[in-house]
């Protein structure tokens, strides 16, 4: 779909959309019970009376009911840190660690969980075995090059689905294992078919798909389609692509294939997120992520990043689909196990997501989060902050610390002044701002203070400074403020 | 434009892509030099007739001629790290710390670089009036209120523009600064004209403009337009828009002003790289960025990222445009100032960004780079590194280490098998690949051991680690190997 057709007028609520008949038999009033009694519904829709009423503020480029293609509120995770995951530089997960992952993220709620091949080592073949035996909601998988030797081992670990991959560009076909199509075509049909022989899932994805030629592409996803393969995956394994290829590559496909569409996208430039969320726009219906994207060079989707932008689409859905709360202690759990920081912008659980600083933006947030907040902090487990003690400070958020506080003051101009002075030559600490704010009320009360009065509000956070000092040097004296 | 009119058949080379009529008065052949002598050149182009032989390997989704509008190989950066960037929770930048930011920037080559307010603090403004006068060849920008009373203090300090924001959604009109767009556009209308009398640049944004009425947008921005505006500015300050609406903003915007199109979108849900590339994509000139993205709650675009995902479209414009081995420079110079480390997942600088780790990539990597990488180290002052001591190696990867290492070896399947087994229990470091290379080489040379002889493999691996823990017992003994 062209995306200018969402930039056409928006219908205000439900009432204005058009209902389109479903394939499964749903009926939009043609058929069904019109017995006689009724009146005659007429073909045809049009604008309710009243609907100009009831227009509320908007994105003017939200989703439309004409995104019928659009798998935003219809989504699976194929959650693949403990594959992908395990190709991260610093990972080495032993059984316990890797146990503990995949029961944190079944905890969580995500759909599958993609383990490392059984052929790469003995242990990782062990460790499938394992994980397959915990009995968790979601599905087990494994990822396999395209070879029977890889998927007789396989099979035999009691995954749910086994995730089958062969390079299709001309780099990897030239570079990697030199196979040509008609050769790659003929092997994806063995393993397939050998593998849903099992009576178990299973995925064909090509890699590198955005450097391969199209028509190589879409020919062999049709001829997987047409032997029954679950799913086809596109893979950008070098992280290339951009949201409108995305968008292209996976809007072809999915016109010319009728199974699922995974899609696994590497964050080279940064765009991994964006990507996941356009191909779920185009069609598609599975995202492969990892906790903090953890994965080959700079990894792919990151869990975290991807239930953020899917949370800020639809909220109500996200947060009934998974244990939102669980997400920042399941990225500790990773982040302890591959010795890397949650990175300071984490979306969501980056340490300063839900941290408000200049002026005009905590005025605004302290009236009402959602003018400069998308994503509600308690819904993650999270709390918000407004920070007051820097020169870029306001005196609508020094007047909100005020009322925490529970002192009456009906004019902060001279204190908010007075912060941004102070800050203006280091930052300064929620200490030092409550200390000034008490300082100034209680000069206020006392009357020794008045509103204007800068020397004097100078001179009373001198004789403060000296008490306690006095405090400090003889710490036993009886504190009495 | 649809991107779907991007999925026809590519053109494979100059030759064959149709020359477009420029309005300055350059020709495509039908004006100009046709004396009569030279043969009449019919209008109409046609594929050459080898064109078909000519067809290289290429990315079925990529850039076409057709993309006139695209801006990807034609934008400007206004980098914000002195100005957005302060507003991260963080930050506190002295005069010393701004000056050495903004040279560093400078010399890295942005456009643009913005300041903080002067009016925000007499230091803001004090750093402001230095900075002006450092003789940069970027332009030096404040960011005001729309308001004349930060106007007028702006125009004072030397600055070659001032950018101009003002909230525009119904969120920030009712919780912000309470005003209509009947005030708005009349404010917009004073500040401009005066800030254009003083002879500087002038930019208009709203401030969360995804969540704006879209009439109104498009109402201000002519409006502005028409008086002589010299950029209007899109911001996505909450962070909620996605890659397709911000095409379509951008792109009907396109046809709405003749200005200059700048947009500043924040990262709440990771898509701020994306959504600035296909911005430009939609026709807009200038993208805000800061040095690893420090701004609000988790920031903005990045410049590293930004300027990572322009590379892979363009490497030739973007290498001639920046210095780009500064990047990592000017991060760790920000990083160390705000007290952050480097996100380990960071694109470019990412400390695992250029790490190659499953046997199947660093087999390829080792045949041609190109199979996994769309950045090249080199171009970033940066390095390779193809990580093998692990279980998921192989080997090739292991073969070109035995190369680097200058041994002979024919055949080195017994000795991955052994690095497998080991990294089955923990990652090995490349001192116990490098030694266990060394003690296989050695054997075989000897003709203690022979292919296939695993166990005699394993005896001269403990016979070499007690003969190290002997010399470390002795370290005055002098060593022989």
């Amino acid at each position: 779909m062209c995306p200018h057709q969402n930039g056409d007028s928006a219908a205000a609520d439900k009432s204005e959309m058009v209902a389109v008949p479903l394939q499964n038999g749903h009926s939009n009033g043609v058929n069904g019970s019109s017995n006689g009694t009724q009146p005659i519904k007429k073909r045809g829709t049009t604008r309710a009376p009243d609907a100009h009423l009831k227009r509320e503020p908007r994105n003017p480029y939200a989703a439309r009911a004409s995104d019928l293609i659009s798998n935003i509120s219809n989504f699976n995770i194929i959650e693949s840190t403990l594959r992908e995951g395990e190709q991260f530089a610093n990972a080495f997960f032993d059984t316990k660690t890797k146990v503990a992952i995949a029961k944190a993220l079944d905890a969580f709620g995500v759909e599958y969980i993609e383990l490392t091949s059984p052929a790469a080592s003995e242990q990782s073949r062990l460790d499938c075995e394992t994980i397959c035996k915990l009995g968790l909601r979601a599905k087990i998988l494994t990822h396999i090059r395209c070879h029977m030797d890889d998927a007789r081992i396989a099979v035999e670990t009691g995954v749910d689905g086994v995730d089958v991959v062969i390079g299709t560009s001309s780099f990897l076909r030239e570079f990697s294992h030199g196979k040509d199509m008609t050769y790659i075509t003929k092997t994806a049909i063995e393993v397939i078919e050998f593998v849903k022989s099992k009576g178990i899932e299973v995925r064909f994805s090509s890699e590198d798909s955005f450097r391969s030629d199209l028509v190589d592409l879409l020919s062999i996803y049709q001829t997987v389609d047409k032997i029954g393969v679950n799913r086809v995956g596109i893979a950008d394994t070098v992280g290339c692509a951009n949201p409108r290829q995305v968008y292209d590559l996976v809007r072809t496909l999915r016109s010319v294939v009728s199974c699922d569409i995974e899609i696994h996208l590497h964050n080279d430039t940064g765009m991994a997120i964006a990507n996941a969320y356009t191909a779920l726009e185009a069609g598609a219906t599975h995202i492969d992520t990892s906790v903090l994207g953890i994965g080959e060079r700079v990894g792919i989707t990151p869990l975290g990043g991807l239930v953020a932008c899917l949370y800020a689409a639809n909220p109500e859905y996200v947060k009934a689909k998974y244990n939102l709360a669980m997400l920042r202690e399941i990225e500790n759990l990773v982040a302890e196990a591959v010795e890397v920081n949650i990175p300071f912008m984490n979306p969501i659980t980056g340490y300063c997501a839900f941290t408000h600083k200049a002026g005009i933006h905590a005025k605004a947030i302290l009236n009402n989060p959602s003018t400069y907040e998308i994503l509600k902090p308690e819904d993650f487990g999270l709390t918000r902050y407004v920070s007051i003690g820097h020169r870029l400070t306001g005196w609508n958020a020094v007047k909100s610390r005020v009322e925490q506080l529970g002192l009456a003051l009906t004019d902060d101009e001279d204190v908010t002044a007075k912060i941004k002075e102070l800050a203006d030559v280091r930052t300064q600490s929620m200490d030092d701002v409550d200390t000034l704010l008490r300082v100034y009320h209680s000069g206020i009360q006392s009357g020794e203070l008045a509103v204007g009065q800068k020397e004097a509000l100078d001179r009373l956070l001198r004789r403060h400074k000296a008490e306690a000092q006095g405090r400090a040097a003889s710490p036993s004296l009886e504190r009495d403020d």
